[in-house]
């Protein structure tokens, strides 16, 4: 059961008001890599995660995210309070629609559930969060380099902040699980491919790494095909070369 | 610049073809967690990442994941190739829209670029890509379970494979950043919060973690809001309490 | 601010779990009328509200629309624990992507904030919500009349009850604003044309009806264009008739 | 059957050609609130409508809709007409698609039928073209304030004017089923509950308005879960804590 | 200026009604190839062709597919009349959102203007509509191919035959401009690789065609690269190797 | 099976970099009309296709057009380098996102399979090829008419250029298939109607064409409706006129 307190979690005090930047700001309301992603992802995930102590952690952070999406949602309304004395065609996404946060990313695109990324597992479950919050903080981190607002600034810093704090959380758990540095989950095993390395982008020049050297990977500088030709296609439908009467063609 | 051979990468080898199980394949097709999403994620990452040997892992993973993405649609095509032969409303989609692949999910909903997570950041980008090669294997792992050709399964635990293989290519990735334990990126100093853990959702028995002791974190378990009240909105399209000449007003 | 207590806001008892059934619910947890859509409309709809009682009453009703969602997840959780004893094709959604709640609707679409219907007045906000109580309210009753275990069915009918009491709520606002029977609202004085009625579909016999009657709305049985022709399109890329050497064409 | 005349329903006379008007006009061609959305979801209702009259008053407004959809392609069309004299970035739209409206809107987000609101009751239906209208003119006022070219103003005001009259129409319907002020619809009974309101977001100071006062509702200051904890999910995918040898692993 | 008359442009009489076969119709009320698609893209393409006979065409056949909408939409209500007695989970979809068509595919999935393809040249335009039909055409094919009753079969070749039909016109259209075999058009002159084909695809075999035979077209057997290396990417967000004071790092 | 070279298929060489042209190229990168839509037209197609000959002209076509997507994105991540050196407002999209190339469009919509077209019929799949390829090329003349970057324009202008070649490709595959000026395909007989036109947008003046002159088409000047009424709707969920108690009704 869900509850509200009107006073923010954290302070949001826009100074110097700019609905252009208020736009910019519609891509962590509704965008991506925005709150309402982080919040339903986390919490949609809480509905099939069985170990209590990781759930409550999800609807933890859910919650807060929430709060932070709230954060967001004031930051615009307060960015876009002097809409009117801006030039129309500066800010025409609030012109159009009112003043206020809208559902919708930087561009105005509509935020749709095929952000989240959740299902089954909760090992997938949690590498999923920590990468919504690499988004996230980056994110925050290219609207911080824009804004000439200090009110603006201090509040995104504190969003980022807890960008990184939710990460710190999430790899604690993955580590519980063991999964933080192992890549394997699940109980499928493997086949005997799992080492090998396939160099398929070619230009003269070798950059390697650690993630295609020995001894955990073996590398295939010249990877042929193993799976031969595939059969010819049967398509019920498809069009064999006939003729007919072409009464009704042009010319 | 791109070539193609046109022998698989793997082998594709249907015996008991299931258009109905040529559905569900699509999820890795036109899905989600699909070969799409991940071939176009790296490849389209590839184009900001300076580090030219990261970018030269990313182009090689991606176009592998090209090569399984070729696997998946003949997969299907060889579930959809007796087609004529199922009852029509086992198999409706490719009744109306052809046997053979499309570019739609299990459920029959469109790919969509907003699957993809990249942007600006090599460590945000190999964030995304772990929980990418999460998402593709265990819907991998759930197509398998409920597989009853051996030649499928065959295929799919090879699609799974690689999937944690390329995980393993991101992990050292990451680590060779530093990246892959710390949670911290990026040039924005984070503020004091950084090591709040808010317990904001409740039920009276505590279920704790490594994600919320001491002395990584501090726990607070009451949590109040920082920030006060907002200011009221100002809205200039605001209806006020005012009378209109209800002319046209039913009853 | 934002809180969370574990326990639900009504109960939610499933006797006989069926993942079919499940599947129709995810058009109240991820779909066009579902308790999403509602949680957010009027909650970013209250950023913009200035009257701060109305604002009110749209973000309590807001949070409990969050209970709601809540409860609906736990609705298909609960159906769909039994999964594993359900034929493959009977549930083909759950079986790719995991058990418990999805954002998206019993056809598997995502969710969209296209959904939402929002900004800049209250009148159209609350005319926006009372369309949305109607559309939850019709999906309940649907739900109801094919479900054949009791728990869900109490539950189902306390998420209707509350669509009703919400539709009374946002009613007697609209009231107290005078406009909940007053058709007019805003700044922009209507035309003289405001009481025409059109009969611009036609067969032969007309079924007249309160809308379209003397005194207040005056009937135009053959209504002519007054419009005029338009004048003709400029367009600098428009193709004109002229030839090019088509020493590609075909045959 | 559908018929077309060339001359339009209202004139259309722009003198002066804005393209950045034109874009944001595109919001009632191609957008949520446009005409597109009104007419096909008044249109498609009139299919499940018994009701002769009311049908028939759908049907009517529907083909109004589309001659006014025709009336907004004309204004775009008139206002991008000296394209080629405007700079490049003011109207990038129109620059890379061409001259004329398309079927996106302001944003440049094409139009979906996810913004139509519809089906199986006609109280459902019409409280939804209630809200349909009070969108439209809501967008129809936003253009007017900021429209610079007296022909586009003219247009535009009986557009607004006419949803306005589409206003009344509904609501007559509406009342005449009885349905305009009574919030209950449809054959469910609603529980006991039907007239509670929860204080759920509280702040200190209480607004309260005729939409939570008694003796039609009964306020609950201090709502408490009245549900229970509920059971404990069960994942048969869940990931269970287990060691899998990591020689994949990095570091 | 829009008309409407309630008698069909042809006969619908559906005798076996079966709302499955209603939920596959409606890929041609509400799905990519359906009378949607057709009818608003060629009468948005309207709004930009110059020249009168052609325009004339583009509405007179626009029209006629709105009465064709008409017809498939009122196959879908009588496919779905007797809904009650039909098995709740063969036909879901009309169970949760009522009787009659909606603006979706078979599928489910919402109709968008994505499907539409217009814009700026009366070729390129007249193109699109030739593939928009023949894409209409064969799921009208596909649809009589699953059909048990002889009313609806005998109303989709009816459609079927206009979408030959309206192949033929906009043949002829574009053979008066010079353009149906000639694959050159527009103001921008191509360079001198326009007659090169790419052997890109390899397996060994050769199937040649006229595509790619002298002396038409010059062969590539074995195309190289012919950009040399791109210059390295300059980011200024790049995650630079640095260390961090992993204090908030796991394990 | 995939390969890569790294040196790009044409050279692409930026000059003069605009981030605001940048965003314009996105339109043939994550765009309806760009490469990624050909690309993955073409190669889906080539998974029903059983005609070797042709099949194999899809494919090679296909990766042909990856090489173009790739070219594009070059020039975008060319086009972005100075990022920092360019007015914030000027170039919203990448400031948010990061340099380099999106999967959106120009407008910031993400690319969709939606923009596919194809399925079950090698003349349905070539007319769309050829529909698909009129757009591209459309949208390159438009780009090449903006730009201020002889680098780009020689890009742009092969890019063009080579649109062009495969139309002349598809062409000649259709007219090798009879299909070219023939509108019939298919294995569904079309009825008498097959050579009526119906002039069905009136304007007082009549413009002809070949489209609807004797002998090849009949023209009916006055086209009547042939369906007669359709019955009336049938609705189990409709509001009868039927009262309840409005105790909770308002006013």
């Amino acid at each position: 059961m869900f509850y509200h307190r009107k006073e923010l979690i954290q302070p949001v005090r826009v100074e110097n008001p700019d609905p252009r930047f208020g736009q910019l700001l519609l891509e962590q309301f509704g965008g991506a890599t925005g709150e309402l992603t982080a919040a339903l992802q986390y919490w949609v995930q809480s509905f099939h995660v069985e170990d209590p102590a990781i759930r409550d952690m999800l609807q933890d952070i859910a919650i807060e995210e929430f709060g932070h999406l709230e954060m967001v949602g004031k930051l615009i309304e307060q960015h876009t309070r002097n809409l009117d004395q801006t030039p129309v065609y500066d800010a025409p996404l609030f012109r159009v629609r009112g003043v206020g946060p809208h559902l919708v990313d930087s561009q105005g695109s509509a935020w749709t559930a095929n952000y989240i990324n959740e299902g089954a597992n909760v090992v997938r479950d949690l590498r999923a969060d920590i990468a919504a919050e690499a988004g996230a903080r980056q994110t925050y981190e290219a609207l911080i380099k824009v804004c000439h607002d200090e009110g603006s600034k201090k509040a995104l810093t504190h969003l980022l902040t807890r960008e990184v704090s939710h990460t710190a959380m999430f790899m604690q758990a993955l580590d519980r699980l063991g999964k933080l540095t192992d890549p394997i989950f699940g109980s499928v095993e493997p086949d005997e491919t799992v080492d090998l390395y396939f160099d398929l982008s070619k230009n003269g020049v070798d950059h390697r790494g650690p993630w295609n050297q020995e001894p955990k990977f073996r590398y295939r500088e010249e990877p042929a095909p193993q799976g031969g030709l595939p059969p010819e296609p049967t398509n019920p439908d498809e069009e064999k070369l006939k003729l007919h009467a072409p009464k009704l063609a042009a010319g």
